[in-house]
C-alpha cells in the first residue's frame, strides 16, 4: 500500500510539474501582480496622466522576473516581449484593472475568495519560475552554484528587487529602503527556494525535481493564502531566522525587522508592498481614485 | 503626367532614403544635441570642473540612442564606440561648443537661421535611426512587434529616456519627473514613428519604406522648425491625444500635461529640456557662464 | 654590464607579469576592498540588519570591476561568479572583517604595517586587471581605442564608478556627487593607466607589456603606500593636471577639486571613500560599532 501511495504521489508530482501555465495560471499571476501595482500610492493617478508609464510599470510587475534573469545571463532584457500573446494578455489585464468602467473588474478580483484562489495560482507560477531559472543557469554554468542561486532568486522575486527603479518610473523615489535591505516574505522564500532547487539540480538534495516543485508550491500557496486571509505580514521563517542571524551575524535577538530600521527613517513609508496588510492597501487604493 | 510625378516622387524617396548621413547630417545631429546639453542648468560649471563627466554626458547626448538600442538587444552598450571617427567628430563638436575662445562656435550655431537648418538635419537623422532600429529588431525577432516598437522608440528618443541618469552624472537628481511621465514632442513622435515603421516592416502598412522615411522626415523637420522658430512647445498631437486618452484611459479632457503634474511638484523645474522655450534656455545658459 | 642589467630587468618584468594572483594577491585585494566598505558610515549597521545586503555590497567591492567590464562588453554581469573559489574566499574575508569575535581580524589587518603591505598587493592586482581589460577589449574590437580605454578604466576603478548604486543598496543616496565628478587618485590613475596600456596594445607605445606592468605597478604601489602612510589624499598628478585643465578646458588655476565643489554642496560628506584620511575613517568605523 505504501509503495502504491508513493507511486501515486510521484505520478501526481510528475503530472503537476509538467502542467502548462498558459493561460490560466499566467492570467492569475498577471492579475495579482497588477493588483499590487494598483495598491501602490499614486499609481492610479499615473495611469490617468501617463498611460505609457503605467503600462510599462505593469509590464515590469508581470515580466520583471524574465527581464532580470535575461540581464543576469547577458541576453536581451526584452527578449520575453517576443511572446506577443503573453504581452497582449497582460496588457488586457492591466487595462481591465485600471480602466474598467465602474472599477468592476478590480472589485471582482479583490473579492477575498476570488483573491485567495488567484494568490495560490500565482505561487504555482512563482515556484515554476524559480525551478526554470535555476535549470537555465545550470545549462549555462554547470558549476556556477552562485549563478544558479542568483538567477533562481531573481526569477522568483521579479519586480520587487528593482522596486526602487520601478517607483522612479512613476516619479517616486525612496532611497532609504529597498527589497534587499528589508526582504518581504516572497523574496525571502524565493531565495530559500533558489538554494533548494540549486541543491536539487546539482544532486546534493536527493529528491526528484517534480516532488520538490510540488512540495515548495504547497508551502508557498498555503503560506500566502493564510497571510492574505489574515491580513498578516509575519513570516513563517521569523523565529528560526532570528536565531540563525543572532548566532552567525550577531543581530540582536527577537526584534522584528521593523524594530531595526524604524529609527533609521522614522517618518517614511517603510513597509514593502507585499508586506502591507490588505486592509490598509485597499483603503489607500480607494482613496487614490 | 500623374504616373510620371509618382515615379519621380518614388525615385526621389529612394535616393533620399539611401543618402549617406556621415559626416554632414551626423555633425548637425551632434551640434544640436550638445547645444541642448549646454542649455541644461549647471552643465557649463561641470565642464569646467570635470571635463571627463562633461565629455561622457556629451557622448550620451550624441550616442544615447545607440547605447540604449544595444542594451535592449543584449549587445555591448559601448559597441558604437568602435567607430572612432564618429566619436572623434562628436568630441570635437563638444570641445568647440564648450571651450571655444569667446564662445564663438556656440554663438554661430545658435544663430536662429543656422539653428533652424541644423534642427531640420537632426530630424533627418532621427527618422533614419528609427527605421534602422525597427529593421534591426525585425532581423532578431521576426514576430516581435513589441520589441520592434521598443527598439525603434529608443533609437528615436535617445538620451531623453535616460535623462534621470544622465543628470545624475552631472550631480543633479530630479526623481519627481522623467521623460516617460512627461513626454516631450520628439519622444512622442518617436513612439508613433516606431509604430508606423513596425507596421511597414511587417507589411501591415502598404507603403514602401523609402516613402515612409520621406514623409515622416518632412513631418518631423517641419514640426521642429516651426516649434524652434516660434519658441513653442505645443505638440501637434495635443488635440487628438487629449480625446483618445479621454475615451480610452479616462484622462480629464482639454488639460495639457502641465496642468496635471503641476500640483504634484509645484516648486520644481518640470519642463523637460526639449520643451523649454529657446529664449529661456539661452538666458539660463548665459547666466551659467 | 648595462646590457646584462637590462636583460635581467626584462626577465624580472617577464616573470613578474606572469606571476599568479590567486590566492595571495587576490586575498589582499579582497581585504583592502572590504575594509573600505567597513569604513563607509552605516555599513556595520547594515551588516547586522541585513547580512544579504552587506554580502552583496562586499561582492560589489571585490568584483565590481569584473561586473562592469562584463556589462561593457555585453556579457553576463555575473559571469565571474562561476569561479566559486574566488567568491567563497571573498565571502570568508567579508565574514571575518564584519563578524569576527572581538573584531580581531579587522584590528589585525588595519594595523598600519600590515595594511601598507596589503595596499601594495592590491595595486599589483589593479594594474594586472587594467592590462587584462585592455587586452580583452582589444580582442573584441581591434581598432576600438575608446572601447579599450573604457574597459581598462572600469577594470581598474571597479565599484567606485557605481558607488551611487552601491550606496543605494545600503539605503544611502548622495546624488550630488559621484566618482566621475570628483575622481579619487585610484580612479584617475586607472584612467591614465588604461590609456597607456591601450597605446601599448596598439603598438603606439614602444615598450613591452611586461615592462609597462612592472613600471605602472611600482608607481601605483609607491603612491598608495605613501598616501596611506601619510593619511594624505593629495594626488601626484595635481600640479600637471591643474595646468593642462587650465589650458585646455579653462578651469581656474591652482584650486584643488575640493575648492570647486565646496560651494555646490557645502554640508554634505563630499570626500570620496578612498580619499578620506585613514584616521578619520577609523574613527568613523569605530563609532559605528
Amino acid at each position: 500500500m505504501e509503495v502504491l501511495s508513493a507511486l501515486n504521489l510521484g505520478d501526481f508530482a510528475q503530472v503537476f510539474s509538467k502542467m502548462g501555465m498558459f493561460p490560466v495560471f499566467d492570467v492569475a499571476y498577471y492579475i495579482v501582480s497588477i493588483i499590487y501595482l494598483k495598491y501602490e500610492p499614486g499609481s492610479v493617478e499615473v495611469s490617468r496622466r501617463s498611460p505609457v508609464a503605467s503600462w510599462l510599470c505593469a509590464m515590469l510587475y508581470c515580466f520583471g522576473s524574465y527581464i532580470l534573469a535575461d540581464i543576469m545571463l547577458g541576453s536581451s532584457p526584452i527578449d520575453y516581449f517576443q511572446y506577443n500573446s503573453h504581452i497582449l494578455l497582460a496588457s488586457a489585464v492591466w487595462y481591465l484593472i485600471f480602466y474598467c468602467p465602474l472599477n468592476l473588474f478590480y472589485k471582482c478580483v479583490v473579492f477575498l475568495p476570488v483573491k485567495l484562489v488567484l494568490v495560490a495560482l500565482k505561487e504555482v507560477v512563482r515556484t515554476r519560475k524559480i525551478a526554470a531559472g535555476v535549470h537555465h543557469a545550470f545549462h549555462a554554468y554547470h558549476h556556477g552554484f552562485f549563478i544558479m542561486v542568483i538567477v533562481g532568486y531573481v526569477k522568483g522575486s521579479g519586480v520587487a528587487l528593482i522596486s526602487n527603479f520601478e517607483q522612479l518610473l512613476r516619479g517616486v523615489w525612496r532611497p532609504e529602503t529597498n527589497e534587499i535591505l528589508n526582504m518581504s516574505f516572497p523574496t525571502k522564500a524565493s531565495l530559500y527556494g533558489a538554494i533548494l532547487f540549486t541543491l536539487q539540480e546539482t544532486h546534493y538534495l536527493p529528491v526528484s525535481k517534480s516532488t520538490l516543485i510540488l512540495v515548495f508550491t504547497l508551502f508557498m500557496a498555503t503560506s500566502k493564502i493564510v497571510m492574505t486571509a489574515r491580513h498578516s505580514h509575519g513570516s513563517p521563517f521569523a523565529l528560526i531566522e532570528s536565531w540563525v542571524c543572532h548566532l552567525l551575524f550577531g543581530s540582536p535577538l527577537g526584534g522584528s525587522e521593523e524594530d531595526h530600521h524604524a529609527p533609521a527613517a522614522p517618518s517614511s513609508p517603510l513597509k514593502t508592498k507585499e508586506e502591507l496588510s490588505d486592509g490598509a492597501r485597499k483603503r489607500k487604493a480607494k482613496k487614490a481614485e
